[in-house]
């Protein structure tokens, strides 16, 4: 089995390629080979050290024609420009992640048409499609059946590609399975400047003896989940028969819904009154109101039919962190 | 005012060219211009005699570099392929339907850039994006808040285009209003191929003295709008302040459920028993189940928060294509 992975050498596609490397096979089929595309190269030694896999470099979109020389049995599309980035730069946004997108869908259809088999395409889609429209306002509960009305240019572009995903997927080009991730806490390496970015800083700071700045008030509540279980959730969906994932329509994976003070008490728990102690708390009017507009608590019938779970606790969730660094 | 509708030679196009040449105004403001940019010229002897009116004929795809040497306070885009051609042939619902309202709506948004004003943007969505997937299912009730799962590619592009105008919109590069149409019934003219064209048909050709064949079981439940209260939808939603539109969704326009049954005792009521006899009931398995897959029932609140009223009755609806025939 040939797999790609787009965004494969970031924090999530480096993740996701050392636990398919270290299954060794996907849907029941050895994996020969794994390309991880991506603007950087891939760093992490055991994915250098695997002949099993080839790192592409460069821009997705330059890339592509090169890229589509191979045929590919799974495409794992995780690469993206961050919300923030496409806020910033409209054009961007349109670029890297919806013309990506369709070129890539455009790729697989052309080679379902050579080869006759419909490749998996795994699509990395976000909670940020949801938000409150002045129309529609976001109901305290998100259900599977939720209307997404995305506030920002990249919550938009995922619902669109979303939707031509599931079209692609009927019409049997390719085995589309379109995932929302929640926001991944606690993320390693250094602070990203996104928006939700201190959901993983107010742990990851303070456990390396640094300050840490919270912009929300505590009692915000916010939807979490680990690196672990948004592995675990990907590998599911895509691991799962046609008839079990459920229709075409994206899913919800499973979300933990912490408020922000709970995760300084299990931060406490871990660590100590003196790493909470690291966290100082100042409000910023901005990312208040960002991070207050995204939805905090799920009720995810499909994805617990698919056997996913949400992190149990915010300490699971931190001692699967420190068991990492 | 300088206003452009795209699909301007073709039944509601033609419609809503009249209607505003009528007015004479939009927003308060004198309409100096009217292009009508469709595959083939107006036809309709009023438009034909009016100085404001000029035909841009041919593919809009092809035509946009030179349509675009104009600025346009507003741009009603009505052209599309049909479900059925979609359906054909993938790359033309790509061409016709997704890429060139990309085009447009980058477009525009160049425009606004040059001119500082956000064009006024229409964007005829339909019914279609409604649909059921095996994991969501659709209620028997559709709400405005009711979640989209287009099984179709026409139904597809439709919802992401609604996406786009979203999200140029809050950008603030257009003023976007867009509506989903209801089925038209009466339509007059030829039998399109559409698979909603006998729910004029069944009309139209019996009170021409001509046979009509009804493909699905007359219990059949569908929503219908007439031309003349679609085109009435359509100025209400673009004549409401942002405000009162509310959102940046699309926002459904009232239909008139009834069942073809009743459809045709209205048929009797108008014309008489012989032209109900001249109605044939013939099911075809593949047209119920298009039909039958399409929403019946609607409680649209947003649409009656802008006075938006479906029609009547189906005795109106016969009554007033009687009027126009």
């Amino acid at each position: 089995m040939n797999i790609l992975i787009t965004g494969g050498a970031g924090f999530l596609g480096t993740r996701l390629a050392l636990a398919l490397l270290e299954r060794g096979s996907l849907r029941g089929r050895a994996i020969r080979t794994l390309v991880l595309a991506d603007l950087f190269p891939a760093s992490h030694p055991a994915l250098l050290a695997d002949a099993r896999v080839r790192a592409d470099t460069g821009d997705l979109l330059e890339r592509l024609p090169a890229l589509m020389q191979a045929d590919y049995d799974a495409v794992f599309h995780l690469a993206s420009a961050v919300s923030g980035e496409c806020e910033a730069d409209f054009e961007l946004g349109l670029r890297s992640n919806l013309e990506a997108t369709r070129r890539l869908l455009e790729a697989q259809r052309a080679q379902q048409a050579r080869t006759g088999q419909a490749p998996l395409f795994f699509f990395a889609s976000s909670v940020a499609v949801y938000g409150s429209d002045a129309a529609i306002p976001l109901p305290a509960v998100v259900q599977d059946d939720t209307l997404p009305t995305p506030q920002s240019s990249y919550g938009i572009h995922k619902f669109v590609c979303e939707q031509l995903l599931a079209d692609y997927t009927r019409k049997g080009y390719i085995d589309g399975r379109a995932a929302r991730l929640m926001t991944v806490s606690v993320r390693p390496g250094r602070p990203n400047g996104a928006a939700s970015g201190f959901l993983s800083g107010i742990v990851r700071e303070p456990l390396a003896g640094l300050e840490a700045v919270c912009p929300v008030d505590p009692s915000t509540a916010v939807a979490l989940a680990s690196p672990d279980t948004t592995i675990a959730g990907i590998l599911k969906v895509v691991e799962a028969s046609r008839e079990d994932f459920g229709g075409r329509t994206a899913v919800n994976l499973p979300a933990l819904t912490v408020t922000v003070a709970q995760m300084l008490e299990a931060l406490g728990r871990s660590a100590g009154p003196e790493a909470v102690a690291r966290v100082r708390i100042a409000p910023d009017a901005a990312v208040a109101r960002i991070v207050g507009g995204w939805p905090a608590r799920f009720e995810s019938a499909r994805a617990a039919r698919l056997g996913l779970r949400a992190d149990a606790s915010f300490d699971d969730v931190i001692a699967q962190f420190r068991a990492l660094s």
